[in-house]
């Protein structure tokens, strides 16, 4: 019996049919590895630890791979979340990475998560990356200003298919709208210029910089898994602009399709609220992992269809263990 | 009180006196993850962890670095360790490289051994490590052949320094001999070009290839330590070729010294004989944990200084553990 899936790009529910018969190319976005891991985290991953293991129940010889983002990822402010926390904790930026990367997977370990196949890390990829961005440039999809390389969005006909957004709706009041060096206000950075301070930096035809979050995702899918790949995963969270630029700079590139099939993981709230740092109310899976046994987590988090969203509360996670 | 080491450089014990005062920057050789770690590693990283403890409980800021080497160590046969082992097992490289990986930290954890701060990867540092071969060949210490490149031994009078072995030692009876194209039998590659079969492969100023085995230490150690720094370890196995050529190129690359105090294990043999994988004589340490408490591996390979060579049999670990 085939398997359907319910694939965001095309909005419907369809058989699942992968590139090559019996095999299961599977990419999934994984964490920031700037601080602790929350209940959020759990949501994604468990859910595709269930998604990988009923692909093997089912037979399928599946490869997985899921990312450690540990450098481009930058907040708001222009700074980026791995050199903020050294900064914070008066160490190296990959004393950082160590630390929270093997705290992720210990509370993934601890969660029953099966570890996926290949975890290719961002620093570790930047020749790939360097590569796309060369190659975006010279088919005339991306632009270099002053040593910082955009994707030119206009160029793509296609950005938003995934998300549903339209450009014109993100022309209007985009914070963005501040960085005159882009030609369009939703162009996105593909390559940062470093500045003197940034000490995450590499060498590169457009002088010492850095990748831009996004690349490091289209660069290393194609690696480990070719070009057209058959299931993307992540939390919803990050439809926009993250996974709606990895596929115009990988079908840009490549011109091939990029994953066939978009799985994505809803939104777990606190007690009804998005979890944020800003508003102190985020539970990290150390604090979670004291208070309850790992298998009611996963119980509750799996109480409901992944792609749905969730609301965690002591109640509803021991309503979900009991059950 | 001053601490006393023994450096292998100079032969002699030494008052121990950082490059800046309280702070002790320290690269140990890191395993090639390829198969199970044996206890063999047991001896070299229980020492170093009760070197930085040592360190630490005398008050000095430790950062320590030791690699995961997952690219180019070659067999004597040419072929890469890492690329065999996945054509046994039919997994992709950064497969095996993950399994591996993942089992020397849990081998480690288990034997309470702290894990280094930062575990950089020489896959992921490609960048930096052709930056430094390129530097060599502008300072005339290394030289291009079809696609590979090589360090001039000659070019630097100081090799040798660290394991006492003379040039003219080492030109008879080289197995390398055969290789022709280098300039003399000692040179040593430090990036080679890629046969089309061979799937870990990068760009280069020389075209498609991948870093020689010893580059990535000296390109990560002054990545994350500096030119110079206070401690060099490893085992002593590695004296030559390895450590002897890490020194030459980070050296004539940067015209400072590189390591001040070279600490290196003894040797770990089994029942007399040295542990060899054609002589079917390893014992893991997935083995030896299930036959004997992490407390009495420790508590044996301690009681030796670890300078020292030691032979590991039931005997000599009972023995220990109940002295």
């Amino acid at each position: 019996m085939t398997i359907q899936v319910y694939n965001v790009l095309t909005r419907k529910i369809e058989p699942f049919i992968p590139v090559t018969e019996g095999k299961v190319n599977m990419y999934v976005c994984g964490p920031t590895v700037y601080d602790d891991s929350h209940i959020g985290h759990a949501k994604t991953y468990v859910s595709f630890d269930v998604i990988a293991r009923y692909l093997r129940f089912r037979g399928f010889d599946v490869l997985y791979v899921q990312n450690i983002t540990d450098v481009g990822h930058m907040l708001d402010t222009g700074e980026d979340r791995v050199l903020r926390r050294a900064r914070q904790l008066s160490a190296r930026p990959m004393q950082v990475v160590e630390t929270y990367t093997r705290g992720y997977f210990e509370d993934m370990d601890a969660l029953n998560v099966i570890r996926p196949d290949i975890s290719p890390r961002a620093s570790g990829h930047v020749p790939e990356q360097i590569a796309m961005v060369e190659t975006l440039i010279e088919k005339g999809f991306a632009y270099e200003v002053d040593g910082s390389v955009y994707f030119d969005v206009t160029s793509f006909p296609e950005y938003g298919k995934l998300s549903g957004r339209r450009l014109e709706e993100q022309e209007e009041g985009s914070r963005e709208a501040v960085r005159t060096e882009k030609r369009h206000p939703a162009d996105f950075a593909l390559w940062k210029k470093a500045e003197p301070e940034h000490i995450l930096r590499w060498s590169s035809p457009w002088g010492e910089g850095f990748p831009g979050w996004h690349v490091e995702c289209s660069a290393m899918a194609a690696k480990y898994l070719g070009q057209t790949f058959d299931i993307h995963g992540g939390g919803i969270d990050n439809i926009f602009p993250h996974n709606e630029c990895e596929i115009a700079q990988s079908e840009a590139a490549h011109g091939e399709p990029f994953a066939r099939y978009w799985l994505l993981a809803g939104t777990l709230t606190l007690e009804g609220i998005k979890m944020s740092k800003s508003l102190g109310n985020t539970l990290t899976l150390k604090d979670a992992l004291e208070k309850w046994r790992p298998e009611a987590i996963r119980t509750f988090i799996l109480s409901s269809h992944y792609s749905n969203p969730i609301d965690f509360s002591d109640a509803a996670v021991e309503a979900a263990y009991k059950g």
